[in-house]
């Protein structure tokens, strides 16, 4: 039988008719002598009926169960008046059955196809074949399709090449844990599965590919606390002959076009530009969601000379003093105050200062400390109105940066401050070079080693921490959907960054060997970026977790419950392997796996 | 500076207009007085010419060499009469230099970038971005991005859905080798890569997504004996509700398309349909190359009673006698005919008969043995000239069809009967669900146990041996492109086929668990093919081997040269995932990496 088109996609245009489809029975309902049958495909639903007036149809249809799998064939008619459903699309037609077959049955399903349904999520992953055919998860497959379609046509257009690198790598002691694959033919040997093309990517350059792109799987074996996955999908891409701008044009295009295939938004190009510094001081983060304001204003200078003593030693010794207007927070009581105190202590904050603004002016038993013309431009300089709550951190740069950042979060959501509708995108610029890692006493790249300072940019110990990259990050309502840099394309200029990062000659060839050659054979001025897809498409489908749109996803125990990956292996695998494993945990360590 | 355009586009259309342009130095000349440089990208080359009129230019010039980058402004103008280069696309213009930076320099590179040169595939990997720039190679790359953008595009519109499947999963002892991956959070238990996404994309049916598809990467532990790489990537894709024919003509479209764009060649469909049997008994291979002919034919019953005793005893122990003509092989020394019987014999052939046609009939010291009417049926049937030289085996089928099949080949290409220039594209169908394992003494699937018999075939011992399958492969010049199947879609089915093949109900669990689980609940009727991608643009390239259209391949030790992947790990990552190196090989085992 001949399909004539998806269930879902049928209106009044086909009515009279003779069509046929295929799908699975959504739901059935008895009325008057009849049978009605949702039928679901990937594009929908379409009501079908059949009559008792054809006796070998009908009894057939009647031993159908649900998620039954039916090719029908009938006439499609006009609803009668009252039966029209105006919620669905195809709710003004029915399919009168001619011709039935039931191509497969189905037992009772262990959880319900329903969107609204509530199941462990273990169990939704063990029967994900089930979980994916709810209409919500067929559409976000169907849109994440859409979307990658997009990205490519767009790339494509643009003269971006499609290039596969390649998945058994090499371990670099960079970055994060590497996934590791022993090496058949050199026992002792291990490839690597790529965290990102970062490397090869530039080695295309290197060849005069000139625009490279992909969609590519990436690995990272860490822990799964956030919502993260052990393989995920990046948009990657890298040219040559560009500089900062360039790159981010390509960017700001891609998700022009995107955001308007995939949600019929119009979203404004060139997106705002925001220093990093501008960003922790005004946001507390490298990854501000502008949707809302309450922002972040520095009091180091104006209370240099406060008569509160816990600000006057903290700037004394360096630190800085920054706050906050919450708005409406003078109603606070004081356990409410208290839990905010616990919550920026959380990010090592070891008080939070505070006065509630009324008609009155400030009160707050640290209020006293102050003179008049600090509380006021504490209230100027904030905005803040009678009925706000104006808080403080003062601590080592950090610390009141992270701290305030997170309570604005907090407080701009629990306050329903944030327009969801918003599309708020940024470009966080001027990323510093380095930061100073404290427990090994070093600098440490704040992106890649790779990454090119900027123009005329001093690297010297002495300037490390000012120098400033040519790096930058495109953040959407506070998530980071990417970021790249312009790349070091003089291997001078990468030794003397290796040499600031304390990577001796040795150590930098034994790691990157290979770029650093192919450093020194004419490479081009180049960089890229690479954007986080699976994220892209949760944003886009509006799902918080990017579990709901990737197809089969681990659980936070790093484990498939559907094909229950991972497994013990036979002995004669391992012996061609030439590895061993150390000490056989016994299965009931891992309680995902006790149905293995 | 902004590029204006690529080196090779420009043309007359551009004379007299000033432009930028961007590359590497291919070659230089100095000419009466003047420097031409060929200045190249991924597009072609332009001449540019820098005139000492122009002293700061021409002097900065003096200093370049091979592969130096640079970006260079000026005006386009017409070639001189007399310079004029006819093989160049840019072959009429040429640039004068007002304005050059050197972007970058080079030393000397280790080969020659030229489509000539003779290195050795080793240096060539390991300065595989330098290798690379080799113009046909940027010429092959575009080409694959161009045909899997056309791939996408015609599967885009033919509704199907690019969805990913994971690349962390579970071992199947199914198969080839896997790739094992250690499971950091569950010592003693591995990941596995995937050889293909088959029980995935089924699932992906199952969940009712009706048309998937996926240009991924697949992995298999096997010796790099062939032209094959550890990874290879293939065009994957599934359709639920659909026969043979319905997934062939996916293919045949995807093909007609993809040869169009490719190399502008206009490919007739529907394909030429073979069954097994007749591919094994015309062309003795189940990938027939029909560029030619010389085909095969059979004389066990024509033969039945000759008095050549050698065919008799084969014939009367249930094996066969078949014979192919080789054309103006009458001339053929002793020796030659010795060294074919040697030929055939590394395919288990203990002997090849041989008789010469001549104008006076046919010579050889068996033709005594034969009736002058077996001679004529013999001399009729192959259709067998004055000149010729006609062969036969006699044996066990299998024996007999895989020898003559590799000489028809390998005298179709010494005699140069084969036209380069045809593309001759064909299904080989109706494969025997099932294959005798000699060894192990029972049944094996032909192609994998999830393939479905013909409607009505009996899946019992007794007709395990006549059962067709569902299977279609498509080959091209007698290489196999692809091959799928109609899948089993109905559990019983499954069951009935595991019996057959030894698979207890607890080892068909252990390993499919969750397929079968699958199957159970509505899954529909579905089939697929995958299509090596790899081999596929070799084709289209011209290229031999799969190598020349892989960005970063392996070495047949299974070595990247360039990366020095693979490479021991730390203790540390080792401990971290429970595993140990059981004999560490000295280096010396492994001389491909001797330079690490």
């Amino acid at each position: 039988m001949k399909r004539s088109g998806y269930c879902g996609d049928f209106r009044e245009a086909s009515i009279g008719k003779e069509l046929s489809v295929f799908g699975w029975v959504h739901s059935r309902r008895d009325h008057g002598g009849v049978i009605f049958i949702d039928l679901r495909d990937r594009s929908g639903i379409l009501q079908i009926v059949f009559q008792p007036e054809n006796k070998e149809t009908f009894c057939a249809a009647e031993h159908i169960r649900s998620e039954y799998v039916l090719s029908v064939t009938g006439v499609l008619r006009q609803r009668p008046e009252g039966t029209i459903n105006p919620n669905m699309p195809t709710g003004k037609v029915e399919l009168v059955v001619s011709k039935l077959e039931i191509l497969n049955a189905s037992p009772a399903l262990p959880f319900e196809i329903s969107d609204y349904v509530e199941t462990s999520e273990e169990l939704r992953l063990k029967y994900r074949y089930l979980d994916l055919r709810r209409p919500a998860f067929q559409k976000n497959f169907i849109m994440r399709h859409n979307v990658s379609k997009e990205i490519r046509n767009y790339l494509n257009d643009e003269g971006f090449l499609e290039i596969e690198t390649p998945f058994l790598g090499k371990s670099t002691p960079e970055g994060a844990r590497d996934f590791l694959v022993p090496a058949r033919l050199h026992h002792g040997s291990f490839y690597a599965l790529p965290q990102s093309p970062q490397i090869f990517k530039q080695i295309l350059m290197v060849a005069g590919f000139d625009k490279y792109y992909q969609i590519a799987r990436c690995f990272r074996d860490e822990d799964l606390r956030a919502d993260r996955q052990l393989e995920f999908t990046q948009v990657d891409l890298e040219m040559s002959f560009v500089e900062e701008e360039d790159v981010m044009g390509v960017i700001e295009g891609l998700l022009k076009r995107v955001f308007k295939t995939a949600v019929n938004a119009d979203i404004k190009t060139p997106f705002e530009r925001m220093s990093y510094a501008d960003a922790m001081l005004r946001f507390g983060s490298d990854k501000p969601d502008t949707r809302f304001e309450m922002e972040i204003k520095d009091f180091s200078a104006e209370l240099k000379n406060s008569g509160f003593s816990v600000f006057a030693n903290v700037l004394a010794k360096g630190g800085i003093v920054r706050g906050l207007s919450i708005p409406k927070g003078a109603s606070f009581s004081r356990s409410e105050i208290d839990a905010l105190t616990k919550f920026v202590g959380e990010y090592g904050a070891r008080g939070l200062a505070w006065m509630k603004i009324t008609d009155a002016g400030a009160e707050s038993n640290i209020v006293k400390y102050f003179k008049e013309e600090e509380i006021q431009t504490i209230i100027s300089k904030l905005g803040a109105k009678s009925g706000d709550l104006v808080v403080f951190l003062a601590d080592e740069e950090k610390v009141v940066a992270q701290g305030l950042g997170a309570l604005r979060l907090k407080m701009g959501k629990e306050l329903g401050l944030i327009d969801k509708n918003k599309f708020n995108f940024l470009w966080v610029v001027d990323f510093p070079m380095f930061e100073w890692d404290k427990e090994e006493r070093r600098w440490q790249a704040l992106h890649h080693p790779f990454t090119s300072p900027k123009d005329g940019e001093a690297l010297t110990q002495d300037n490390a921490k000012n120098a400033k990259a040519k790096a930058y990050d495109v953040v959407l309502n506070g998530v980071e959907l990417g970021g790249g840099s312009i790349r070091i394309h003089r291997s001078e200029v990468q030794k003397q960054v290796f040499d600031l990062l304390n990577i001796t000659d040795d150590a930098a060839k034994e790691k990157f060997g290979f770029l650093l050659d192919a450093l020194t054979y004419g490479a081009p001025p180049h960089g890229g970026v690479a954007l986080g897809f699976d994220r892209l498409c949760a944003l886009l489908a509006g799902e918080e977790s990017i579990r709901e749109v990737i197809a089969f996803p681990k659980t936070q125990k790093a484990v498939d419950p559907m094909s229950n990956a991972p497994a013990a292996v036979s002995e004669k695998q391992l012996k061609e392997l030439g590895v061993r494993v150390v000490v056989k945990q016994q299965p009931a360590a891992a309680p995902d796996k006790k149905e293995a």
